[in-house]
């Protein structure tokens, strides 16, 4: 039946999103793989790319899709507004224009029409101008999927972590961080986990939150009262889980090779190791819904929208390996 | 004059400080540089070390210095009750004793006897069952030399943090933060860099406290409420600041070579980029004293004393990069 679609959106398309999204689909490690279509505006895509000699072809289903090399296949979902797009700045048209390319891609996915959905970077901004009820992707791909709870993973080189809380103010972490949500959280992705990454039971450490995991208390009390009854429990519940053990310490050795997953308690607790191990490649992954769902681990770049080629500093490699990964874990998964 | 004298002292005795600073104290690339003196019981590195080649050279002062090849010079400061440590747990002589290496290290540093000290891991337990009031070795090393307060700079291969906030609950972190603390921390490190690492105008960047540095408040108020401000009034007392930045890409950009120090706000904003880079060799530096002090960046490792030759496993590495780091600073600080 020949090479799986793969549903790339362009997210914002004011920022990087259609850039990177497009250089991921003529990539050869991609199209070695994959068929892959970026979803979104194709004006958008047609006004960042005229000056490259790829070749756009315009699809309206995938039905059309043109296997020839350097084409690159954009199924076009069209803004009646987006002549109006000012590039580098979070605004409506924006923010609707992205999440009617989720949609799609979704709708691809659900009927596996697409083997896997690569959403590019979205703006906080852009999706509340647009009256958008959703904080970001993975809200909304949670509420697009009616799969309940997802959880968020973060990947990049053989380093994976989970963040058990995400966008909320450092300040509010130890009041949100009950034993319940992180069970909760660990619970889920693990199930997710054993089917999508093929691991039959995937080995699990806790970081602590505290500076040297609260040091028996005297550094902080979340470890005693939240975190070791939390592993116990997992421990009970059959996941082979250990922790909380210091965040330095754990990361060092999960970079060295121990551990299929790192349970991150906050997000920077996460993204700095991911970021400083390997900036380029960290992918975004989100667990629990009903198809395999990947981005880059960055956001839209709306700083660098400048010069005659806009974006053309942005970098193409997070999306790529958000495609592998995806292409990877669909395999497992379908 | 010959090469200047370096201390090593032991650090707590039941942990793997006489060991890793004795093992660093005969590293080549500390003995071409330095003549390193281990300050501590010797009673202790004797146990340590009779399973080993090295011979040990018991001083009681540094003009019995041995330079002879191979031998290990032991600046002896004994304990009376030293028989009775018993390895791999905090206890009152253990930190009685290594509170008695540092006092005759800092006493040899400050007649400019010793270029600088270097100083073995010490535990909060034993420090605290010792009766000693100090929380750890940079609160005790700056009441020993009545520098006023002191910051602490943790350093691995070209990667350099000031830690603004050091030892505390993650919760208590957004409290303690003030424009103030951050203002004077960052002050006090830059004098102290301009001359002890010989860097004219260093330049500086602040992280964020909140994930993306709190999304213009959407994710957390401490940029806008503290560090927005501090940052401008740093840069008007002229310090080369900028920021604050998301921890995660200001971390990448510092691992790429961006920026001579990241001022991080909490205890692992620091401590995981750096053990992630660089796990072996990081490195603390005292910012404010009269004499340059280093350690390594780990802790006494008192899970390694184990087996007929304790703290075997325990790296050597750290405490040797402490000890060139230490050298390397006392050249442009004396």
């Amino acid at each position: 039946m020949g090479k799986p679609f793969l549903a790339i959106t362009t997210g914002d398309p004011a920022g990087c999103g259609p850039w990177v999204g497009a250089r991921a689909a003529l990539d050869k490690r991609v199209t070695r793989r994959a068929r892959p279509v970026l979803v979104g505006d194709a004006w958008v895509v047609h006004r960042h790319f005229r000056k490259t000699p790829a070749q756009v072809a315009v699809l309206t289903n995938l039905s059309e899709y043109d296997p020839r090399p350097h084409r690159l296949n954009v199924l076009h979902v069209p803004h009646p507004h987006i002549a109006s797009l000012i590039l580098g700045k979070p605004q409506k048209v924006g923010g609707v224009s992205a999440a009617l390319a989720v949609r799609t891609a979704v709708a691809l996915a659900q009927i596996r029409r697409v083997a896997a959905v690569v959403t590019g970077p979205v703006s906080k901004e852009s999706f509340k101008a647009a009256g958008l009820p959703f904080a970001g992707h993975t809200e909304m791909l949670a509420a697009l999927s009616g799969s309940g709870p997802v959880e968020m993973l973060m990947t990049a080189k053989n380093l994976r972590a989970l963040l058990v809380t995400r966008h909320i103010p450092l300040n509010a972490v130890s009041r949100q961080l009950t034993a319940k949500v992180l069970v909760n959280s660990v619970l889920r992705a693990d199930r997710w986990i054993r089917s999508a990454w093929a691991l039959r039971r995937p080995s699990w450490v806790v970081c602590g939150l505290n500076p040297h995991a609260g040091d028996n208390g005297l550094l902080g009390r979340e470890e005693i009262r939240t975190v070791i009854p939390a592993v116990k429990i997992l421990r009970k519940k059959g996941i082979n889980a250990v922790g909380p053990f210091p965040a330095d310490v754990t990361w060092a050795k999960h970079r060295a090779g121990a551990f299929d997953f790192v349970a991150c308690l906050y997000h920077d607790q996460a993204m700095i190791p991911l970021k400083v191990a390997a900036a380029r490649e960290v992918v975004n992954v989100t667990a629990g819904l009903s198809f395999i769902r990947t981005s880059p681990g960055h956001g839209t770049a709306f700083d660098l929208a400048q010069g005659r080629t806009p974006f053309l500093r942005a970098d193409p490699e997070a999306t790529v390996q958000a495609c592998l990964t995806a292409l990877r874990l669909a395999d497992n998964f379908l």
